[in-house]
């Protein structure tokens, strides 16, 4: 008997696997680790930054007052009373037309209230005391980085959920964050099914072709930010793969099946999700490719199938599979990033359904540019490679041409979006 | 004695130390890790794909000739002589009126022309016989994926240098390649300078810092794809900062310091290269931030010195270091991305030399537009954070203004440019 499917909208499918989100717990990594993962807490800051009045540059702190009547016809000479490096403290007393040597980022001695940097000096000696002068006034604050001037103490400085790149990083170090609180990396698990699967490392055999769906797969869940654990192939028998399902389950947060959704004879897929009772959110996606996407959830545990096929194994991993490891890293914009983008080819195919073509992504003159990558066959794996994007286009009668505004998901991101999937219909009729 | 430092152009300085560039070693990785590396040969196609005639869908097999006089008033039936699965062969022959059960990405039976979905066929039995009928003809060639389409045996898919993502992945899966030949990641080396240094995890005490960037170049080290070595703090004595700057260069490929090249007492740096006898490329950019970044080499190794300043030390990294580690793994665009963008925000400030302004760049419509991140003094680090690109606005008397096209590179992107650096006045004068 040919099953009977019901296509479901895309936004509506990501929003059945969404209600099983769930956040990661926390674990503490060296900051030295910490580039790369996502801050599982706040980050105030702990101290005003500067912590203290100090100088950015190197020169010489003095009296504002002092050099008042400093010109080119009048040079104006300051007894040098001290040197003060970074790192330390100027204890003394500044008086009268005195200054003090001072080195970038040393704090600003009592009394002063402006530096002159060391290239507006001249300097010399007399009676063996060392004297420096100047040609010209400063006003007072002059080359003074004032305390607090750039963070405040107390300020919330990242949220939870920040992916942690080198600025993160620095801010971090700034505020004491020797050890840093991130979201573990969710384990996915990965299966991948298909009597015709070779392993990349075999020789080609006549009617199969070299599994890349899972490897492919792999490197999708470590470019989302997670770890995964890879299981091989499925047996050609049914109850081998129940207890291979039952036993990949209680070794990952994620399991991903790639292959084995359709509704061919062969695919086992839907009489396992039935055997470990599982609960079937969809099992096809008014989308081209990807439109047998399959995704059921058991005890809370999501289970993704992915098609067979390359193309839509890519897409139905970065719509359903990505934003759902996203949120466990509690990002705020889990899903791709959507932008609008100029289409840089003629894409005259009408279509029933959305469609998401993989796409090259460029600028021109800083305008957003996307052209479909090479053969846009479903099972097109060459394309795959320069895509860094998706277009979107919505189904509908007619096609679509050069020059018209689309709508593109962009692959290679850490922004993301909050909800890419409202009104994109909306966005195609202007 | 104050020393004179010669300042010279960005674009100058670029190239006197892209003429220590070198390319790493090969090493061999498994496909499971070699998501993130960067690709050290040519990849060619070791076999057409598809590998033979194959089916798109699941469906029956059939010769098109057999068709022809479908209609809906008139369905043709086909007996039904065998099943295909994916990855099995089917040997027998067909004869008129006769279809093959097929599965998706099986290989087209000898004689066939055409495979019908499985949604258009009515099937039925008699006399223990299985038959399938249709109610349409169809042409020679629907629906089979013919051996070759996507790629022909022999082509070059991806050139050497090439960063590694999940599309690349797929199709290195696809060609065989179980292990992977990728470059060898340069082991890069961070000394931190600095009396005024504490760790992130020590207390404040009073005229010190924390050291904000080792951690943050260890970072910016791994996102150009290299890996790290830090060595700690340097001693207070220029002997031992010697005998320090001596070891590690033993055991890395780059070595860096954060710190120490200002022009003041303090500053060891330049002490240090003439002891070791290094060659200093220059030590001196007509740049901001940034000015003070030294680079020197010994024996074809390179010494990069940033500045004790965060942005600048930043700044000085993504310029100078980062394309000498892309260029390691033979990325033929080792520098930051350049495009057009929007300012969108006023700059007021004329400056003598070239800004490199840290900003968020973003996209309006799929315009990229360029905002600078919050406080622009060097010293903060607040701002790093959520930098995504640097604006470079030229040196001139000038300010620039909301709304001027404007030259960006971005900093989170893994395409890269070949060389950023011509011409960059020429694109403010329209």
């Amino acid at each position: 008997m040919l099953e009977k499917r019901k296509p479901i909208a895309v936004g509506e499918a990501v929003q059945r696997v969404m209600e099983f989100a769930f956040q990661e717990k926390i674990e503490v990594v060296s900051l030295q680790q910490a580039h790369g993962r996502f801050l599982a807490e706040d980050v105030a800051a702990d101290q005003d930054v500067p912590a203290f009045d100090r100088s950015p540059y190197d020169g010489y702190a003095i009296r504002s007052v002092d050099s008042q009547e400093a010109s080119s016809d009048n040079p104006v000479a300051f007894k040098v009373v001290g040197e003060i490096g970074a790192g330390y403290v100027f204890e003394g007393e500044i008086g009268d037309r005195e200054a003090v040597r001072i080195m970038t980022g040393a704090p600003i001695p009592n009394g002063c209230d402006a530096v002159v940097m060391l290239e507006l000096t001249h300097t010399f000696e007399e009676d063996n005391q060392r004297y420096m002068s100047i040609k010209r006034s400063f006003e007072a604050g002059t080359n003074i980085s004032y305390k607090g001037e750039d963070v405040q103490k107390g300020a919330i400085l990242i949220e939870k959920g920040q992916y942690i790149n080198p600025g993160v990083v620095a801010l971090l170090a700034t505020f004491g964050y020797g050890q840093v609180p991130v979201f573990r990396k969710p384990i996915v698990g990965v299966i991948a099914t298909g009597s015709e699967l070779l392993e990349p490392s075999d020789s080609l055999q006549p009617g199969k072709i070299r599994n890349s769906n899972a490897y492919m797969t792999i490197a999708q869940i470590e470019r989302a930010g997670a770890t995964f654990k890879y299981f091989g192939k499925f047996s050609d028998d049914l109850n081998l793969c129940i207890q291979a399902v039952e036993k990949a389950l209680q070794e990952v947060d994620i399991l991903i099946t790639t292959g084995g959704v359709s509704v061919g004879d062969y695919d086992y897929l839907p009489a396992i999700y039935e055997a470990i009772d599982a609960q079937v959110l969809f099992n096809k996606v008014a989308m081209r490719p990807g439109s047998v996407t399959t995704v059921a959830a058991r005890d809370g545990q999501l289970l993704f199938g992915l098609s067979g096929n390359p193309s839509a194994c890519y897409v139905g991993f970065e719509l359903f599979t990505r934003p759902i490891i996203r949120t466990a890293f509690g990002n705020k914009q889990p899903h791709l990033r959507r932008e609008q983008a100029v289409l840089n080819a003629d894409f005259k195919k009408p279509n029933p359904f959305t469609r998401f073509v993989r796409a090259n992504a460029s600028y021109e003159n800083g305008q957003l540019v996307a052209v479909p990558s090479g053969f846009d066959k479903s099972s097109a794996v060459s394309s795959l490679a320069e895509a860094n994007s998706f277009i979107v286009l919505p189904g509908g009668s007619r096609g679509y041409e050069k020059g018209m505004q689309v709508v593109v998901l962009l692959l290679e991101d850490l922004q993301g979006s909050e909800w890419p999937w409202g009104n994109i219909e909306k966005s195609y009729k202007s």
